[in-house]
């Protein structure tokens, strides 16, 4: 089925995850990249939307819509920044900050269940430059 | 800016091929997973919408709403099947026939810029591998 193209594959295998993890976050009611901006919220409080949509590679409509629709839910608090008044800074709520443990376990299971820990350091290595390489391709243009 | 959970970098790497890809074929009018199509139509010509939205892990309105794009800018011709009507049959059209090559060349030049001809096969062995593995644990549930 998934043969073909080292490309095609990867379309595959992230579909794959995303579809994992997006179940695994709906009773939540969140999708996974909405997770991903959490547990980036939490770990760097600076973070901005463009940084969010400059480290996942998504338009800054995206970002904008998805982040709103946090702070509709009760996730994020958002506020003016002091410095720059363009720039919002954003903070997880309480009902926030109790769901972050849940992302970790969800991922930690993921990771668990795809036997991550019995492949050898190698393949996270090459994984690693091939991503990078990935990133510069795009840098080039 | 891609450390972290794996689960974050196949999100990233995959969204650099995607762009990368999308930038590519953008100039013919069409997007990356509409190449996809074409590429898997032009393959096995009974491919229905119905095996490509479960080749490629993608809702059935999203690939109808696709192929629709494709037969209204002439890179397809669909016509009703003769055994069973309600399903479609795809071909594509001598405008879609002469990008084949094209798309070839664009994956070998990705390809070829990504190094991925000087890496194990054991690297593509794992990829594969877990590629499997992603598809099953949606199975599972």
């Amino acid at each position: 089925m998934f043969e073909g193209p080292f490309g095609s594959q990867l379309f595959i295998f992230n579909k794959n995850l995303h579809k994992y993890l997006n179940d695994n976050v709906l009773k939540y009611d969140l999708n996974y990249i909405q997770m991903l901006f959490l547990i980036r919220i939490d770990k760097f409080s600076n973070v901005s939307q463009k940084d969010l949509a400059d480290i996942f590679f998504l338009t800054k409509g995206y970002v904008a819509k998805s982040i709103k629709d946090l702070e509709n839910k009760g996730f994020i608090i958002r506020s003016k920044g002091l410095e720059d008044k363009r720039q919002y800074k954003m903070q997880l709520t309480e009902k926030a900050l109790n769901l972050i443990p849940e992302f970790k376990k969800i991922n930690s299971a993921w990771e668990e269940k795809m036997g991550l820990n019995e492949i050898n350091d190698e393949f996270f290595d090459t994984f690693k430059k091939l991503t990078r390489k990935s990133i510069e391709l795009n840098e080039d243009d």
